[in-house]
């Protein structure tokens, strides 16, 4: 078959403008020494009362990545938030309404720092690891930008944005066995953040906490940025 | 702005419906040591005589991976080989003829075995080095390629796509130093790959070359996958 190539000839065919393009959010939220995810029930008859992402069809004057803020933003009031695209969701019958491809993007957020605007659908933040069944191939793309969010902390300290500004060290181990689903050893574990320097001791201690209060910390973003520089390479 | 969700209500603006989405490929190969991508002339007037990357339309009836396996196949008569989707454009104006979205995957090829089919259009193996300007927003495709690329061969040893199967230490570091843009130190570099014990000696050496022939070696493709599965983790 001989195609017609999109880069080099003027698209006579008005049926290649036929499929809608969107956005769907995976947004990661760490509560209750838990990793979360931002889900909404679906009314579409073909998934009736199961949970989906958030997403929405990118409009026509908006770039993929302002489509996903704007859903963001609409549904938690968050804008400046970390956000990430995983990836391009497009398998040929993924949605019962026509043929749509879908652009993943995940974020992370501080859970206490959302306000969750409903309308008029459910909206619930889930534990990951109770999720089962999801509308579309939601469960695909919630795995998809799992495994890269899983990926990225090993690489690169983007899970402070899932904690509070202070946090004690308990809450760290607790976060990174959440989002890599592993038990860490505790000496390890502090001694590797130690080593990397890039938590500064607040000389606080945890308030009105049914255990012995910790020590609390907070991460050093200015050191972080300064290493990163220097260590681009092989 | 209260939105119509695609995951909770079906749909009924037709002009949802109205993107065109494309996939793109940065096909990669190596030659006279240097990384090369594969491309083709534009003859749209916008873009008159520049390089484009080798893209077409999404299919009604196929999925995103199979566009990108079409193309592939279509213009280098390969089918089996390394292909990773990287990321999705979307800019509202990148493409002149409409609103088109593209998925840009990367492969890696050895350039030996393919066979180039022209059709219209001059098809060229370019020595990414001296790209300047190209077609659309596909320098920043290729660039964000290119990125993933660098990240993936510290990471994990997909170049030895790139190479003949047999292959001598220097070309071995010559591809390393393409890819990366870099010059990495002899010594190390083979300590290096010695230590990860992937490398088979064949007890050959290369044949009629301007220099002392070099031994020659495979990449233990079966130990690597073993390695794999043992490491996952943090």
């Amino acid at each position: 078959m001989h195609t017609k190539n999109i880069n080099t000839h003027r698209i006579e065919i008005s049926d290649s403008f036929s499929a809608a393009v969107s956005v769907d959010c995976v947004i990661f939220g760490f509560d209750e020494n838990e990793l979360k995810v931002l889900l909404i029930e679906s009314d579409l008859n073909e998934f009736k009362g199961k949970w989906s992402l958030l997403g929405d069809i990118m409009h026509p004057e908006e770039d993929l990545e302002s489509a996903a803020y704007r859903v963001l933003r609409e549904r938690t009031g968050l804008e400046d938030v970390y956000m990430e695209q995983v990836q391009a969701f497009g398998a040929v019958n993924r949605h019962p309404v026509g043929r749509v491809v879908t652009i993943a993007y995940y974020s992370l957020v501080n859970i206490s720092h959302v306000e969750l605007k409903t309308h008029n659908n459910e909206l619930h933040w889930h534990a990951i690891k109770d999720l089962q069944d999801m509308a579309f191939d939601h469960r695909d793309i919630l795995q998809t930008c799992l495994e890269r969010l899983q990926h990225k902390v090993i690489q690169q300290p983007v899970g402070f944005n899932l904690l509070p500004r202070k946090f004690s060290l308990r809450e760290l181990q607790n976060l990174y066995e959440a989002i890599l689903d592993v038990k860490l050893d505790r000496r390890n574990f502090r001694k590797k953040f130690f080593a990397m320097d890039y938590l500064i001791d607040l000389n606080e201690e945890e308030q009105e906490v049914p255990h012995r209060p910790a020590r609390l910390y907070k991460f050093n973003h200015e050191k972080y940025n300064q290493q990163r520089k220097k260590n681009l390479g092989f």
